[in-house]
């Protein structure tokens, strides 16, 4: 089936020429040549497996902060020296360390049964256990409009619809108000924990972590955990059957005091004009329940790949190609800010940037916000890709991925090959986050299209800042 | 779409009339129409969903032996009196109870991580915590070869490949031997603790508990712990990088003593012959990691909603209808065995016995193991039952389910309608089997062939006993 697959790509890139380029294309027909070349290697190439596979087996699960991100960052600079990179070093960055420590949490009333659930990024350990009766909400909304006071001493549960499966992920930022602040209003009511239905698209008994949102420097007093939708189903029957709830809650997740993260770096240095940077990474870090296999091994893997394969042309592109593999993302971009901060006198020249931190499922989609009259480039990009199955989306569609938020806030220009997210919310900061959830020939369609477009990004002459 | 599927089992009720049945049928028309009518009937009940519901709510986990599960008791018998059955009666028994209790597992070295594991049915507890060196066995087979005391302060990890799904459940059996007596062959070699794959064909990180074998008497007395696929995976590819692999433990599972189980017996009185018994069910205990919905909730709602759709006809089938909910199944078939011996003087009356315990997708054929000049009759209700998409099986297949065994055994005839299994082994056993899992209109499929077929052989006059 694999090898099928693969196959059926092969034959693609071999029978089908690409859809014919601009009569004035910025792109010539030897670069044209090469990229596609690049992605019948990409296609054919086994390398991003072998590298999420290394990642995700021999470092393991990597919390932002963690000594196993430590290992990962010690792994991925010896990765980019071994696969030819220019450059490879580290950029140390000082953190506040969050650590998960122990849960306990069952349903204690109307009759004993564990629960599955996790603590939240952020949140506050039980002083002591609690065992409290449940206030049930329907949805954030009905938490938002709670009474101060009204909740001392009970335990808040604040259920949602499950999130539905998308392309895009189209209900993830809604769904995920409650994750992110549902504390507020349940420290507001009193309450002396919160429970929140994960926000997942599946129906496993996985809870979904994730960091909840400060209110200005102010993190929960509270604990907060999320519980897995087959457990968020079971209290909304016995709710509605009118049971009393009760939940007894022991957790040690809590603050730590600063600890040392950082990024890694690796560099193809540009041919002709090595100053100018085009960025591409994704987060070396993972939540700690999983393996970080599609979060975000996968985008290490993707990035990396891809321009290990640049880096054997017989000559570097033009401009300099750059892989950030950065650290503490899932616990809010910490290693993006501290990049941002870092080279903040150089983003002039970084030409572009962009992030593969959505799963390892095809990219169906080139969507970019640059200069305008760089647009004819990424339409003609896009006409070489669509062998992949990828098409041309919006010329102003902001985003390059989270951790190109603080570049793009200081206007570097970004693109985004749109991976289908369509199975991303089943995974996503699970504890089956896992190797085995990785299709290779997924993985190796998106190899080829970063290969192709970076190659010919950082190949070009075209100016894409406005 | 659960509509639309409906819709078309109805269709096809109505439109196709079944095959012809044999000229000499012992099957009359009226009995033609009237099972025809509980199929159709049974299709657009809800009844077995909202019993299945009810007893995953409202008593959720079971384990044999425990207080859960003598809820669940007095829940069936308050069923068996509110759907109209004639007699409603419980029978208690004693069982030395097991306790899972507690578990930690980690792997420790070469980094730590958690592993999602589980003890097994029958484990000792670890007497402390221990932290111990891995020995890899490909397999069981690798492990039965093991030198006596090679293991000494060792733990034993025993993989091995993942069950591939069918329609059977083919595979179990044998894959089944690392769980069921694993333990003998690493106790022999002296190891600490025995870890194993879990039995199962899912991807997902839970692990899969269930019953070890004794030997004798004997039970083990090491620790021993199921892991789910993924972590097993995980553990084979370090293993093939020839990093030493060491895992921390701490087990509080135990034999905790006698305690009291039972079965539920609900009879709906035959009309003509009712010291003639034809007798079907499920179990009523679970594994106490789900809520036991496809294991057994299911074969619960499937048996108890079909004999109670007979009880609404205007009158009772000339024998007698028993729905059994056995006790303690999944610790040893206690409650089939308890069973069987409280009713041996009356097995003779015993026309035939079947169970439902393989989940709750859809029913594709109906075997049997009666008396020959009885296959005609089983022919004709599986003409019957075909516009549900049932064909007919064989007729000297053995075996009408794990609790039937002891019956059989002694001489009572056995039908099964065999229910598709291929996604039974992803769920078997984990926190995963929960309500979410089964499908309301192939739920419904079951029970529609329960009723007619039940219906049919207990309104029948031949004989189906040797």
């Amino acid at each position: 089936m694999q090898h099928l697959k693969r196959l059926t790509f092969g034959a693609m890139l071999s029978i089908f020429s690409v859809q014919l380029l601009a009569a004035q294309s910025p792109i010539t027909d030897d670069q044209k040549h090469t990229a596609t070349q690049l992605m019948q290697t990409a296609i054919k190439s086994d390398l991003g497996m072998e590298i999420v596979t290394s990642l995700t087996t021999e470092i393991g699960p990597r919390l932002g902060g963690s000594e196993a991100e430590k290992r990962a960052r010690d792994w991925g600079l010896k990765l980019g020296q071994d696969l030819g990179f220019d450059k490879a070093w580290i950029e140390e960055f000082t953190m506040p360390f969050w650590d998960r420590g122990h849960l306990h949490i069952s349903l204690t009333s109307p009759y004993q049964q564990d629960l599955y659930g996790t603590a939240l990024g952020g949140a506050a350990p039980t002083k002591e256990s609690i065992n409290a009766d449940v206030v049930y909400f329907r949805d954030i909304h009905a938490l938002k409009a709670v009474k101060d006071n009204s909740l001392n001493g009970k335990i808040a549960f604040v259920d949602g619809d499950m999130m539905v499966k998308s392309q895009t992920g189209a209900g993830y930022g809604q769904a995920n108000q409650r994750r992110r602040i549902g504390w507020q209003h349940a420290e507001r009511g009193g309450a002396s924990a919160l429970v929140v239905r994960s926000v997942g698209s599946d129906s496993h008994r996985f809870p979904h972590s994730g960091m909840m949102s400060s209110e200005g420097d102010k993190w929960a007093n509270i604990p907060v955990i999320a519980i897995s939708n087959p457990d968020a189903d079971h209290l909304r029957r016995l709710h509605n059957l009118d049971k009393p709830l009760t939940i007894s809650l022991h957790s040690e997740s809590k603050w730590k005091g600063d600890v040392s993260s950082g990024n890694v770096i690796l560099d193809l240095v540009g041919s002709e004009k090595p100053e100018e940077i085009v960025l591409i990474g994704g987060h070396l870090d993972s939540w700690d329940l999983g393996t970080g296999a599609v979060d975000d091994g996968a985008g290490i893997a993707i990035t990396t790949a891809a321009a290990a394969l640049i880096a054997k042309l017989p000559k570097r592109p033009k401009r300099t190609i750059r892989v950030v593999m950065f650290g503490a993302e899932e616990v809010g971009l910490l290693g993006a800010f501290a990049y941002a901060k870092q080279h903040e006198a150089n983003l002039k020249n970084h030409v572009v940037a962009t992030e593969s931190d959505f799963g390892a499922q095809t990219i169906w989609q080139l969507v970019s916000n640059v200069n305008p009259k760089a647009t004819v480039l990424m339409d003609d990009i896009a006409k070489i890709l669509s062998p992949l199955g990828i098409i041309r989306g919006g010329s102003d569609v902001p985003g390059g991925g989270p951790d190109i938020i603080p570049l793009a806030a200081k206007g570097v220009p970004t693109i985004r090959l749109s991976q289908n997210g369509r199975d991303y919310f089943d995974l996503h900061h699970t504890p089956d986050d896992t190797l085995d959830k990785i299709n290779p020939d997924e993985l190796a369609q998106n190899i080829a299209a970063y290969a192709a477009s970076i190659y010919l990004i950082a190949d070009s002459d075209v100016e894409l800042k406005p």
